[in-house]
């Protein structure tokens, strides 16, 4: 019989199909390659085809915007928002609209075209969460900015349409509304229980092991209860806290070995998938501190999304959680 | 620079992207072109794969389940949900979830493998618009369904996994999101201004002209002020009215003509796409007759969603609507 589930932060419901049961094989699987032999501008020597850096981590001092660092943030080179103006609001008859005003950038992970986050040594991983730290923590000191999303898309068919590793991020001058989805659920939950959803997520979790892929002493991997895409994973932090920009030091070492482990996971599951990643943080404009708590969700492409899901914003699932966890949890890496 | 939209129903935001500006010839274009040659469970004579039909619009007093049909509508094979057995809510500790109770048909539009909407006569799109009324009237009146969604999914990009021209109807225990959303949306602005949204906006749009698309008598097509996709085009009833099956008889008639004259000009102007359609109908379980107004959505597929949509729920559309108005505008049919 499938079922329907609701995510418990959200109040998303999804099918879990079992009609349409799929294990890993029976995906029709695009693995991610990286092509060589053309001029890549996020590699080394090529700095002159990217924007001027706003932050990088080099080495022996090596001179900005050329050779010799281990990350590099520019801008993107075709951004999706401006970052000068001012917003600008209007309305326009029954229509409101307001400048695109926003950052767009893209953090280039390592100097290494063909690596990957399940590659890269962890010290390596840590690097890059710190640079996501660094400018999260720059940029929010804009006053127009409401919201920073990071994210990364990995492959053409997630949406990569450079291959040498990078990630991306976006500030907004409007709180998206996933993140209003996510906040207003948790508070709710809060004002109910005086807890942390999330943090009991984990605690019923790390209880029932049916979900838990990974776990780390600071990090846990879980298939959620109510995914929207077959081997959908969360990485979720055990102590409570609601901004990644803000998690104690540590935990980011913590983090680029869970994230490592997870990715190497999923490339021997699911045979090298294209897939996203974004970071769930609070909004800084706000104090969420209590009832709200960072973590990463990341999503395999293995599936289409089609009318169905465009016109319901309900999820067809073929593969179950439970499934999916176990497939994950018994890979040897 | 690039303009952030709001959607006056939804509230929904979406970025129009001049940087990431895209004419037609820009987009990597899909063309959705039949197979032929392998055998097909929709076409006439192999009605044997196919569970048996619930409807069929037949010839000269052909027996069912056999050749002689012009549509046909069928359970699902590989059903997400299924019909029988009752809902049987649940909870297990933090979670929820429900039987995955349902019905999922789907309707064959023609017996002909080859053919599609926009190229069958107009009389023959009426036909199916007048089997999708026929299904919903028969499947509300099942007191354990509280949405029913009639929806296409053309070429394999759009997630079709049949080549024969088909279109589904999923009935769901719940109300989903997007519907919820938009009802809520709707309802709001009654409450301010005692008048209904939609009806707001094809005043406006008839008005400024600069994105409708196309009109007849009854409907208009158009692109609308925040969509998510380049090219998306609604086509709406000019009469206020608030549920697909509740239309008038001639209003089929009209929109069939409208939605043929619509499909012609996006395969003109963007070479045959997939496309994904959904009607956009008013919950039967609630009164909406006063702010409600049903529509159809159409959107091609082509862009990726990617990382920045799944974390946010904000669109990046490289095509402004005014744009994408004039190109289909434009295309003589």
């Amino acid at each position: 019989m499938p079922e329907l589930r609701k995510d418990p932060v959200t109040g998303r419901w999804v099918i879990i199909s079992t009609e349409r049961r799929k294990r890993p094989s029976a995906f029709r699987l695009e693995h991610v390659a990286p092509l060589t032999g053309i001029v890549c501008p996020f590699c080394e020597g090529n700095e002159e085809y990217t924007p001027r850096e706003v932050l990088s981590y080099r080495r022996n001092g090596a001179a900005a915007n050329g050779p010799g660092w281990d990350v590099r943030v520019v801008p993107n080179k075709f951004p999706a928002l401006q970052v000068e103006g001012g917003l600008d609001r209007q309305g326009e008859g029954l229509f409101d609209k307001m400048n695109g005003v926003g950052a767009h950038e893209v953090i280039i992970e390592t100097p290494q075209h063909d690596a990957s986050l399940a590659t890269l040594p962890a010290v390596a991983i840590e690097r890059i969460l710190w640079a996501y730290r660094e400018r999260v923590l720059d940029l929010r000191q804009d006053r127009r900015f409401r919201y920073i999303l990071v994210f990364k898309n990995h492959g053409p068919a997630a949406g990569a349409s450079l291959d040498h590793p990078h990630s991306q991020l976006i500030a907004l001058p409007v709180v998206p509304r996933i993140v209003r989805d996510e906040i207003a659920g948790a508070k709710q939950h809060f004002q109910h229980k005086e807890r942390c959803v999330y943090c009991d997520i984990i605690r019923q979790e790390l209880d029932q092991r049916v979900r838990v892929i990974a776990e780390n002493a600071e990090f846990v991997a879980l298939s959620p209860y109510a995914p929207r895409f077959p081997f959908e994973t969360w990485i979720i932090p055990k102590r409570h806290g609601a901004s990644f920009e803000e998690a104690p030091r540590h935990e980011y070492d913590a983090l680029a070995r869970m994230l490592k482990e997870t990715l190497q996971r999923m490339n021997r599951a699911l045979e090298s998938p294209p897939f996203n990643l974004i970071i769930h943080s609070s909004p800084f404009s706000e104090n969420t501190a209590e009832y709200y708590h960072w973590h990463i969700e990341i999503m395999p492409t293995l599936t289409k999304v089609a009318g169905f899901e465009w016109g319901s914003g309900f999820y067809i699932n073929p593969t179950a959680p439970e499934e999916a966890a176990e497939v994950l949890r018994e890979v040897v890496v």
